[in-house]
């Protein structure tokens, strides 16, 4: 895992070079986000996925990166003062923190423009066809959208200050988080020009582990460590907002998150060396820490 | 061309539906933005360029509605407190002032997402071919990214309070309101599966017109009426902003105005009916006081 996250890192990095023109501090911008850690969760399962179907990993790379990016622009946003407020992430200050506010909107407007740049590049499409390319990028994009990763933050929104029932929550979170982690299993099935049933089990697979993994941060919001964490703990409850623990509790929410798991497990299929990481996968993001 | 910004106009409400999900508000605010009026001038550069290369007016409509999602998303971040702090566009109160911060930032990231779902669905795969699709994809994300629209935008922040010469000046502009045009005419050629060379005459037009239209937006700041331009004027000279107008003066800015619209009409051949179009939009557009 840790040599797939290096592979997976330099490829990231290489679709930012250092200039030293006018844009400088954009570049910059960018970049400091994109190098600032995190599980590389979503160009992992892209690659995995892509490797279950017959693909290789060069094939997947591309793919991966532009949902790393994706990922990498909504941390920025999120962050800012007009949404969540956050000084801190991943342990290091925030990017408009850091580069100013103005900056920080434009590196994260960048950053959605330069993930559809790489599912497009010469490159890619050379890899793994015309076809797969443009399919790619209108499954992104309609993940990300107004109906899925956007989508969720706007009732994320809407319910910060009212409470949310059950329907509700899960709602949002299948297009807030779920929603870019289907995009990450889909994408690795298209770099793979995988069919339509492998792309429906993918997408069953991420909708469980994407739930799964929002439970487990509420989870960690009220037991992690600070530190560990990188990032402030209790803000859910200082907020009011309704999340599966206030709804369920500590407890059941644990039990949630095993079903959950073994739910995602099931839908893997065959003893590929892929198909086994897919399941560890599932299990290792049940049982973190932060 | 009334009737043509009639159709550019059905085409992009169509994307944008009228939905009553947990999500409405942002779909309320992009549409807010979409159908707040507006010259409608990328969509319709992109449907001459497509006619002019032998396209048809129905295969430049998807690629000249991204166009103008980018175009909103751009204005919509742009007017954002965080950046310009503009409560006005085009006569009416800026999207955050009507739906709040966080959403304008949300709405403006969604139709970022919008504009390449369009580019990249079934409807426009099967009008223009997957090839088609891609390139527009890879051009339009290249031209609005950190080394086009993007690094305008972060230029002009750069060079706010400090005075920029003529050379910077352009390569803001170029960037900042350049760009998109260019990809405008870009597409239109794409969508029509032209050559390189028409590309190229494309972007040669591009570019004069672009400056043209920067120049005289920056003579009508100075010279036009606010209730008819629809925004506040005189704000450049408030914030001590270099322009053309204060490097160059009201007089030399129109003689600029003329000969880069001679140099738009020179890169336009030939006595099609889109070939004359072209080269009345770039006198309209030189002649224009709002």
């Amino acid at each position: 895992m840790e040599k797939l996250i290096k592979t997976i890192e330099e490829k990231l990095y290489s679709y930012v070079p250092n200039i030293d023109t006018l844009e400088k501090k954009v570049f910059d911008s960018m970049k400091y986000s994109l190098s600032a850690g995190g599980k590389r969760i979503r160009p992992i399962l892209t690659a995995y996925f892509c490797e279950l179907n017959g693909g290789t990993l060069e094939q997947s790379l591309p793919f991966g990166c532009a949902l790393e990016m994706i990922h990498t622009y909504s941390l920025v946003h999120d962050d800012l003062p007009c949404m969540d407020n956050d000084d801190l992430r991943r342990g290091k200050p925030s990017n408009h923190i850091v580069f100013g506010e103005d900056t920080a909107l434009l590196a994260g407007d960048a950053l959605q423009s330069l993930a559809f740049e790489v599912l497009s590049d010469s490159k890619t499409r050379d890899l793994v066809g015309d076809t797969a390319c443009i399919k790619a990028v209108n499954c992104l994009a309609k993940r990300i959208g107004a109906v899925g990763m956007v989508g969720g933050q706007v009732i994320d929104l809407e319910y910060e200050n009212k409470s949310a029932d059950v329907t509700i929550l899960r709602t949002m979170d299948d297009k807030k988080t779920g929603a870019l982690i289907s995009a990450a299993c889909e994408l690795g099935c298209i770099a793979a020009n995988a069919d339509d049933k492998a792309i429906n089990d993918a997408v069953r697979y991420a909708k469980a582990l994407g739930l799964a993994f929002q439970v487990v941060d509420d989870i960690l919001d009220i037991t992690a460590d600070e530190k560990e964490l990188g990032k402030h703990t209790g803000s859910d409850k200082e907020n009011n907002k309704s999340t599966y623990v206030s709804l369920y509790g500590v407890e059941e929410c644990k039990k949630l998150v095993s079903q959950l798991t073994e739910e995602a497990i099931g839908c893997v299929y065959g003893e590929s060396e892929s198909a086994q990481k897919l399941r560890e996968l599932a299990l290792s993001l049940a049982q973190r820490n932060k």
